[in-house]
């Protein structure tokens, strides 16, 4: 087991990576002094598989849990699905003292922690992720939004959880390509911040698609590591925090001109990681190499860096960018390599080098 | 022209109170460094008298506002109105240095603060409130928030401002009712923190209620100055702030079962208030003489201290009360009055004793 801790003053907290942790669940939240309501927070997925362990602990360490389940899928990080989650916590009389537990993968944290900073004027909530994605991201940094019909995560809050527990053990049942999904932002943080990361993915690709415990306790907890580094530094993504989106540019755009959940996160950041690497080539001076070094490891990582694009999506992607919230008056920037372990943020590009990365990720050629 | 200053450290600003703020509004942006682009959320009523001012001062100094227009009153402060106003914030391209104006009363500045806070994470927002009691109390101290069918306010954040304009000028054009309501929260003042100010508003009732500006900017600001003392010492509700909620223990509680909208925020609480001076008279040693005065003073101010209470809308204030945000696992608790100009808080009170107070406040008897 490893720990990471995310120092932010009064809203410090701690970071638990490991096997077997979601049973400590109910004592961890004990020692914090929450509650005794609380409310968890979980998917129509994971909550068949692991809802009731969580309520056990809770439960044997004197807490009254009730289970808020919302339906699967990115559809439900919505503000619609969000007044469901109050209305539950209000039937169940949670009060100030209460929390909420968020149990699954992204969207189910990003929702939930939404939830818990503004029932009330915010709870404390305890992120719980059970996918690769969640454990090395989303969960940490306290990030949390829902989406609207025009974007995604345009509404949200900076809101740091209590407490981040990572069971390695719950990633033993993720679908395959979410699993591989994830990969993605672990790829992402060895470009970032940790070139030994990247190699040690490079010379242990095998192994880590097959879930190895051993090796993704280290990795997750490498990640948070850097992620609470970062965070410490800039809570509220002014400026350092940035890095962090290093082919998101591209990717959330993929994403929403995709339709969400058409492309899982992690493959739309593949994808826009792909073309970051090759604007990178093009603006910061990365290796055609090192370049192709990151294209290769997400092929080896099965994860996509070619992508069907018509006329018409290249136009919507565009559009979509340049209404991303970290746009500026429109003005799109970049999150840009200069060499593996090293990226520079807010860089703007030309369109044409835009679009001439669009051509390198562009699997096709279509009038659309 | 008077000022206060909310000092939160990096969230301190200022509240200017005086008549004619309005045309200084773009010049106060400009010098907090926002936008350019910002959106004036206002109502069907504010708007159509001061939204084309308010956007002149605004474009005088470079800003780019667009204007966002709610229906007047309460069921505008819903999730559903927000959804509507974070739309039409895409719409305009508001990125991450815009900010919102909120031009009308405490409908206005809860809903437009609730989405400045949640929109892109936050954006920064400024209060222009033209009601009385959003001057004196709603627009000061970054309480924002949206009802649920559940109950006022259970979905929001502690989010300030980065300025407040107060301009008296405004209160011209306030309905009698909504006026008059107003002044009830400017009376809970005298009672929680200073009792010369309920002395002058015995003193000054005729000119308080002929609405004599040079007055009103000395009341709302001595008003502020309260709020902003109390708030720099406790932010987010823990403790001495919910002296604030001198009234409203019951006030809310009567608002919710009569309806939002039915009986005014400060006709409910004058009629809280008049129940917590009998509670205080019991519990904590308020003289009869002073309770008689505070009700005396609330009706010569023309605000309601007796209403119709059936059995079974007593039984729905008492569970509503329960309900509130501000109870502690069910546990209902009290801002009360030691002598006028001093409380405490966080005061229980035997259900016998609120059934008393229930029955001072009741305007007639019924089996209901």
């Amino acid at each position: 087991m490893q720990t990471v801790e995310v120092p932010l003053g009064v809203r410090s907290y701690r970071i638990w990576i490991g096997q077997g942790l979601l049973e400590r669940l109910g004592a961890e939240c004990r020692a914090l002094g929450l509650g005794p309501r609380c409310a968890v927070v979980t998917d129509t997925n994971v909550g068949r598989l692991y809802a009731r362990q969580a309520c056990e602990s809770l439960r044997g360490a004197g807490f009254d849990p009730v289970v808020v389940t919302i339906r699967a899928g990115e559809p439900s990080k919505s503000l619609r699905t969000a007044a469901r989650c109050y209305s539950k916590l209000v039937r169940h009389r949670l009060d100030r003292q209460a929390f909420v537990v968020a149990l699954g993968g992204g969207v189910v944290g990003d929702l939930a922690g939404f939830v818990a900073a503004t029932f009330l004027r915010g709870i404390a909530y305890v992120q719980v992720p059970t996918s690769l994605l969640a454990q090395v991201d989303s969960s940490v940094g306290g990030k949390v939004a829902v989406n609207l019909k025009e974007g995604k995560n345009l509404v949200g809050a900076f809101y740091q959880p209590r407490l981040v527990l990572c069971d390695v053990g719950t990633l033993a049942t993720l679908p395959e390509r979410e699993y591989r999904s994830g990969l993605a932002e672990v790829a992402k943080y060895g470009v970032i911040a940790d070139a030994r990361l990247f190699e040690q993915l490079e010379a242990n690709a095998a192994a880590v698609l097959a879930r190895h415990f051993g090796l993704l306790e280290e990795f997750v907890a490498r990640c948070c590591q850097i992620k609470a580094d970062v965070v410490a530094k800039d809570e509220t993504e002014s400026g350092l925090r940035q890095i962090l989106n290093f082919g998101h540019t591209i990717g959330h755009a993929l994403e929403a001109v995709a339709g969400y959940g058409r492309l899982l996160h992690g493959e739309a950041v593949a994808l826009g990681m792909a073309a970051a690497a090759h604007i990178s080539m093009r603006v910061t001076g990365l290796s055609a190499e090192e370049r192709d070094r990151l294209v290769r490891l997400l092929t080896v990582l099965e994860l996509p860096v070619r992508t069907r694009l018509t006329q018409q999506r290249r136009r919507a992607l565009l559009q979509t960018m340049r209404l991303d919230k970290k746009a500026r008056a429109g003005q799109v920037t970049f999150v840009l390599a200069r060499r593996l372990g090293e990226v520079v943020w807010g860089q703007s590009v030309p369109e044409a080098v835009v679009n001439e990365a669009l051509d390198f990720i562009s699997a096709g050629q279509s009038k659309g």
